[in-house]
């Protein structure tokens, strides 16, 4: 579960992103980040833990610094041990923005699951904090985690492996790089094993910026596909071997573009401008 | 529009198949195409037009023999004029099961489109004869048909292209090699120009029989993907460019295999041996 939001209290911005984001010439996705994370005063740590690549943190700290952020860390992590370590903690605590590169999701799982890292991060979003990520860095966000999967739009039992998250929402399954790398299928296969969860198939480019309130809204140059499970009626994964086609009924499938939103709470989705409907 | 039923009589069955049906150890699609076509007593007419192969009416041919047809003929069409012949139509007026192969559907639309070929097959149909195709053969059988489209599961203008097709059913647009081809996304981009439709995604070697009440039961060994529109609250199709990604809310989407079922009538979708159920 997340952690506790204290009385009186907001909880932070939780930024998945597709992957791909713009870097160059059209960077709203970056922008807002930087903008919901305290803007002119935003104090941003970037953690390229999921990256093999040297350059991808400083990659990252050049155009928070570009877009104006006041200060930006690059905080690497090679072992669970560094996760304890306390100079990483006081820096983490006095982050206004914590965003997580791409790269492998296990490897984040791997290093920071568990750790005072993964706890203070998920106390601090509780807290206000944002945090963000792209590509491996989006799906580590939720609770429950495609860890690796199948491509293909259909749903197929054991297409999906699933893994915990760290844990910032239990209300979301996140899927990225959507449409580039065909992943309707395994995000289908996620929700038929349990269909209590809304999942999130973020295009590259694309991100949804979840609100304190849990208002999802899209920002970016792609689509999201929002499948969301709750009134389904019957799946049939418990009764097939891997491989077989899965029945699944009811399930209901927005798709969203720029400005374009989705409550977490009512399940009602609304166009760019326009009022929210579940239908 | 569909021809009407006469008072006191039935629709035939409607027999759309993904393509690519096992034609040698496993033949319960084709056998069921028998089946509702008179079974011993089947009259079938194969029609090959849509092929360029030589061989794929004789095969047909061989595989509705086998299963025990009691008269097969394959009759093919060269030109628009052969759609006007006395001996063919007479044909056509004696058979109790009409077969399209797979190929390409324009040319079965180009070749057959306003001939008395087609009116009869719409005519025979209403008064009781089974019509089915695979691929090809069954995206012509509805009214609108998918005649050419881009792979990929999202929803982007411009990824697909219309035209008139035979006209048995008005209320689905039909897409085939389904899973194998990739093509939730133009059947969504079809849907978002009118979403009145129910979209209907077949895997290969999946079929749905749609019975004389307009139920829709699945066939087979893969999946079938119904969209259906009737509760779309917005789409954003009209205000777009190619290319660009679409907005669209309020679908709803079953997965269905074997046994499973869809009324055209109240939209409802059951699992096997379930009750129908619209969540």
């Amino acid at each position: 579960m997340p952690s506790k939001v204290p009385d009186g209290q907001r909880r932070g911005w939780i930024i998945p992103i597709g992957g791909s984001e713009n870097k160059e010439n059209d960077r709203r996705i970056l922008e807002r980040f930087v903008s919901v994370s305290g803007g002119e005063d935003a104090d941003i740590v970037v953690i390229p833990a999921a990256s093999r690549m040297h350059e991808t943190g400083s990659r990252y700290e050049q155009v928070f610094r570009d877009i104006g952020a006041e200060r930006v860390t690059v905080m690497d992590f090679d072992t669970r041990r560094d996760c304890h370590e306390t100079g990483r903690l006081e820096r983490l605590d006095q982050a206004s923005g914590i965003f997580f590169t791409g790269g492998n999701q296990l490897r984040l799982t791997t290093l920071l699951g568990g750790t005072p890292v993964a706890k203070l991060i998920r106390h601090r979003n509780a807290h206000g904090v944002t945090v963000g990520g792209t590509s491996a860095g989006a799906s580590i966000l939720s609770e429950h985690m495609i860890a690796a999967g199948d491509e293909g739009s259909s749903l197929i039992a054991g297409t999906v492996r699933l893994a915990p998250g760290l844990g910032l929402t239990n209300r979301i399954i996140i899927d990225q790089h959507f449409r580039q790398r065909d992943r309707l299928g395994r995000l289908l296969t996620a929700l038929a094993y349990n269909p209590f969860a809304v999942g999130v198939g973020l295009d590259e480019d694309t991100a949804v910026f979840i609100s304190p309130e849990e208002i999802l809204e899209v920002e970016g140059s792609g689509g999201v596909t929002i499948v969301d499970g709750s009134d389904v009626s019957h799946s049939s994964i418990d009764k097939v071997g891997d491989g077989q086609p899965v029945c699944m009924l009811g399930l209901r499938l927005h798709i969203l573009i720029a400005g374009a939103t989705f409550n977490l709470n009512t399940h009602l989705a609304a166009a760019p401008g326009l009022q929210q409907s579940k239908e």
